[in-house]
């Protein structure tokens, strides 16, 4: 998995103080410890997914292709997010190439983090829904920020999370990616054909807490159609829905 | 996250005294190691949920909308239960909307300590039952107390949990849920529809058991729907409800 | 949870050398760490469950009620197998009403540890099977051994565990129990209805692998019945029973 | 579980050099890591399954029928892949049957390490399948190397995993399994009719990672037939599939 490809000199790459801190809080930090909590919750097995967080001018990716459990510190890339230019590139590792994906989280939409998970709940709900994935009426929903306001949604509101086609490169998610970040300006989140999904925040944390309620939401989502229950209905439209013999 | 509201004088909030303490078994480091195994049941994620536990007088209620899993326990709000003031209140956090809530189960039962969780089992039965939960003739069920006199359920009873409708603000929950503890003097639980689920008991240790216990037989009730068997038919039953092709 | 029967004397209670060892494999400790093991298992959770293990001539059983992942080494009972008396028995504590169940194991049948679980693809499979539980053809068969010879049942072997009805109290299973166990003496486990198993063997390792190799054929069980497939049939039988438009 | 088979000299047996190193990343070292890891992965419970590495002419394999998270490295058997003769051979315990399989890989392969589980995900997909596993159009599928060309397979790329027939012994799946390796040059991966998969790669990790990937995918298969969405289908045409009362 090493890459094949030329790099900056060894200098760059071996910018170390950019990485190296004894402050868990440290992005290069943070983001192997998520990573081993994203393999817990089985977001980021097989190498799958991503997390990128960003601090003042710095943009800390975790590189393509490496175990996310088992990451270290001094993997990290760092960007510099005004000049696009690696601040820090470490050698044998492959930018990822969900780079330009985050990008536009930190571009559009001024995120602090972005996180990249290719969650099986995430997977059938593209699966089971066309366009938009859709649910209302629960309580997890107010963990869900409104975005184009200040706040949060509330319970009596549906959650829309547009879902984009894949494509065979993961680069060029980014037009589409951009489209829907555009088109849907409340959304938070946006969910890839067969892929997974992309959800950010204001702060990793945030984008954390963001992502754990949507997953928790879209798991739901499953388990309610499993029943024959639409997770869009009103309340007590149940009934109408899953089969007599087992209802009540 | 951190509260916008105006809050008490520093001295107040910062009555560390009455949360730091080596003792494991002290409330402050109680909720935070419970939180913690909450959190990797899947009942708190997203910063859903909260716990609260009352010692002599004092109430201990983590505070809203912080992550479950990473509290500390300075982040503890403390009440003084006779005199409803806040005997410690955090400056950055907000207190949580579930305090009146946990206070329902401390005034009208005496409760020692009140789980509340966003268990998907419990909002899938929300949705797969009516008025009440209700589910027969498991062992199971003899971990849950009668309340209304010493002792536990048996076998073959039915225990049954009332289900009351969610509201748009939790602490507007209040008036139904003290209704409910009211028409159901034997119950230790309620569950809120599209929700979640509280569970009260004389102890912390009890509170977590029954709610252990409970989510057992409501994740149990998931499956046994899911094979069309409803979950409070006598036993024997079962065998005209499987599909004959499987059944035996 | 602590008893209100009248308990033998202090010094008895107190005979702490029968379970105090610095050694990992001794009874008291070893019951300690594979019930917290059982917890992460779901199979002991809200108290249920049991286990005892045997050394020499003295049987370890964990006491009743209590959280099973959170006992200590001087919580444990010990009674003498040959007379039957306790020699130790914590003062706080009822002894387990398995008792009764784990004698039957280490009576007729000479276990050297016996394990009950409320696991919910046991408490499934007696509701999905109605006399006995039968599995054919599947790997981990081979894990569970022959009992009336030596040496273990074949791939091709129909894995057979008897199903018993379920009592008010848990002594009162003990007649059905030894009745199953005299007849299916090629049992190492016992089914009960709508409440869980027993499973024994030579030694507590064996006894272990014997309920995960169990365990994963009950759930494996559950998951075929969900597609339609009985878990007893021949091999490519399946695609008479799966679904036509999702086979293959 | 200890042989009775007659054994090498104790010399032999007692070959520690090979097995004792600080280095986590010695194969004796990762072998137990690793089956910890498996475990909680439930792949390898009631000791089924196994893991071998290879590290210059030396092959590591774990032994047969031992509880696959309790090993150490001192359990390990190690043989000259030059002469197939153990270079060292622990007294107590029996060479694993998967031995001749491992082989297998390494001989007409050139793997770095095979690893071998029971999955129930793979149980269910031999029993939902004919003759090949397949599954398109999903991210994770990219995870999956080519192996008959540099590279990994794309997105819209299907995989095929060739899926054979079980045998009473283990060791008598060697054939079939040479078959199927030579018959699918491209596969990195063997599934066993009712047993579970063998996966290689170039190196351990390789090997982790595919497995990693293959099972997340075979678990995707089951979860998409439940909703009666064939796996290989074209992307968009799972609306032909699914039930109309809950697509979309």
């Amino acid at each position: 998995m090493a890459c094949q490809c030329s790099h900056p000199a060894k200098e760059l790459s071996e910018n170390d103080a950019l990485v190296k801190s004894d402050d868990p809080a440290h992005p290069a930090n943070l983001i192997c410890e998520l990573c081993r909590l994203f393999y817990d919750h089985g977001w980021v097995t097989g190498t799958g997914g991503g997390i990128s967080i960003k601090k003042d001018n710095l943009i800390y990716i975790a590189p393509s292709g490496v175990q996310k459990e088992r990451m270290l510190p001094e993997n990290m890339f760092v960007m510099d997010h005004e000049t696009k230019e690696y601040a820090r590139r470490p050698e044998v590792y492959k930018p990822s190439a969900c780079t330009p994906l985050f990008m536009s989280a930190y571009d559009l939409r001024g995120a602090g983090a972005c996180i990249h998970t290719h969650s099986q709940a995430a997977v059938m709900c593209t699966l089971l829904y066309e366009k938009e994935f859709r649910i209302a009426n629960i309580e997890q929903i107010k963990a869900i920020p409104k975005v184009v306001e200040a706040g949060y949604l509330g319970f009596f509101d549906t959650l829309v999370i547009p879902i984009i086609e894949n494509t065979a490169h993961e680069e060029d998610l980014t037009d589409a990616l951009q489209r829907a970040i555009k088109e849907y300006p409340g959304t938070t989140a946006v969910l890839v054909r067969r892929h997974g999904i992309y959800v950010w925040g204001e702060t990793v944390w945030k984008a954390k807490v963001y992502n754990e309620a949507i997953d928790y939401l879209l798991e739901l989502a499953v388990k309610m159609k499993g029943f024959g229950i639409p997770p869009h209905i009103g309340i007590g439209e149940e009934k109408h829905y899953v089969d007599a013999k087992i209802y009540n």
